[in-house]
């Protein structure tokens, strides 16, 4: 059995202490420290932060500075922003400081595409620094990306891919209830996808991937977005929804090659929605069917980030994908 | 684009000649001979043994030696026997020639744990030679190893795993309907089980593969495999069942750690069976559950090993197995 690695937890949001939460069960893992932004966290004693039985004698840091003054690392969990100018700066901070990354930063996934430029000098810091940067999760990073790559190793020839995610969003927790909208107004919904700050990030870096896997060219990608509209009062513990409010919402992103349409990405989240369950069709020689139960968002990103630090640690330096690593697996 | 594969196809029973035409029709790939032990297909053109429109102008050989003498190559495509005793010499005489191979000998796919000494010597030959081989399929090299593994990334924790491939025989070759002992009586099936000459080949090594990934100790392994009983006549075009004769096979595998039952692998190939999917379970946190419908035996593994060579060929030397290989998918 090889050393644990020594794991620093970046970002205590919900995620991020459940993330640090399940770090500290893992065997070969020692969770070592944790930053955070929040003042009313900061300083605080991270087990307490995470809800563990005890305190862990580990304070919450400020900075990632602080955290090293205290503790040896030798991966960081980064579970803190969707987009790359607010992420940016934190990883190049961490490769400098000479950690590997594993990131649920939803552009990371696969940013050769969509983000050449920014992908191009976090590839550079880490080959710098001799350390591994990955962007995972269960989507972006696994459902509509890996995991239909994966089951095209079955296939001669791939004509179509259509991978459908459709969320119970009441089954979830109460940011990610807002985060799709529910209890807007659809003029509200409207107003607020045009500022651009509503709807799943990574679609696009879904595409990328499939497309930059399989050769193909990407000729046109378009996203739409609509609302889903109650039809009656749904109450969650988080939010009341009158008929005619949003209660969640639907995202289509299309993506073309040269030939015509070859990727099709449905996200649907919505409160009382009564399919809760991904479908994958890869149509081709043979055509393949999948359907997926149980692939609950958050538990599912938390253990995949988790499980992806074993093969990311001792990886070749750069910023890698889902796909250029060995099976990532828990281990 | 890199310089395409010049493949050697090795084998050219219905699954070699199939792979042999899908080869000659992908990009990238050159089919450049093939050996095969029949007397009747060697010095035949290889373009009319496996049925393309045209000649290819390349006889099919009768040795490894005398197919280089004609052409080279950099991967051979490797589908002849199941077993290590049978393959093992034909796997050595290739990496001796300085090929990469992928193989779709079932015992190769996961040899580690039922045949240690034999994947070590083949390791060695690979590692002196610099080149690579792998041994794939849909099952063993998929649907109950590399695939389970895969999901196994989205849990935080696993109990148990149970995979059951279910198929309905009627859909599929006549050398596949009487491998699953197709108009026997139970007795004469029977008979040829207590002889080791019946039943799905694979198991041991998918299992092998999943305990050895998750870092658990295989403590007990035990199959067993029943004849499925046709209630009426069933004729297809290669076999005619009476009632009370066999029409397929149940056969399943129990791998136990030591602290009790974790992997249960269940195979059902029957005539006019009336499923014909393959479903998955991983209990744990998450607990997942998976169905998959198309995942036809003979395509698909024709296009893993197909697909596999692009991963393999130039991938670090020695004896790997699908979860040491980045991702493959149909490139």
């Amino acid at each position: 059995m090889s050393d644990p690695i020594r794991v620093l937890q970046y970002g205590l949001g919900p995620i991020g202490r459940a993330m640090a939460r399940h770090v500290a069960s893992r065997e070969n893992l020692v969770l070592v420290g944790a930053v955070e932004i929040d003042p009313a966290k900061v300083g605080a004693d991270l087990g307490t932060v995470i809800d563990l039985p005890e305190p862990l004698e580990i304070p919450v840091s400020g900075s990632l500075e602080e955290a090293l003054a205290h503790a040896s690392a030798d991966a960081v969990l980064h579970t803190t922003q969707s987009y790359f100018p607010s992420f940016s700066p934190q990883i190049l901070e961490i490769l400098d400081a000479g950690l590997d990354v594993v990131s649920t930063s939803e552009e990371l996934s696969f940013p050769w595409l969509s983000h050449p430029a920014e992908a191009g000098a976090i590839h550079a810091a880490a080959v710098r620094a001799g350390k591994t940067v990955l962007g995972t999760g269960v989507n972006p990073g696994f459902l509509m990306d890996t995991l239909p790559l994966a089951l095209t190793a079955l296939c001669q020839r791939v004509d179509r891919i259509e991978v459908t995610r459709e969320m119970n969003a009441s089954l979830r927790r109460g940011p990610f209830q807002m985060k799709i909208g529910s209890g807007l107004t659809v003029e509200a919904f409207e107003e607020r996808m045009a500022q651009g700050r509503m709807g799943h990030v990574g679609l696009p870096e879904s595409a990328g991937m499939i497309f930059d896997t399989l050769g193909k060219t990407l000729a046109r990608f378009q996203t739409t977005v609509e609302p889903v509209v109650a039809g009656r009062e749904i109450r969650t513990d988080h939010v009341t929804v009158s008929p005619g409010q949003v209660c969640g919402l639907k995202q289509i992103a299309r993506a073309d090659s040269p030939d015509g349409p070859f990727l099709t990405l449905t996200f649907i989240a919505a409160l009382d929605h009564g399919t809760n369950e991904d479908t994958l069709r890869i149509t081709g020689v043979p055509t393949l069917e999948v359907t997926l139960r149980g692939t609950n968002g958050d538990l599912a990103t938390i253990a995949i980030a988790v499980n992806a630090l074993f093969r990311v640690h001792g990886a070749r330096p750069g910023l890698v994908t889902m796909r250029d690593l060995p099976l990532v697996a828990r281990i």
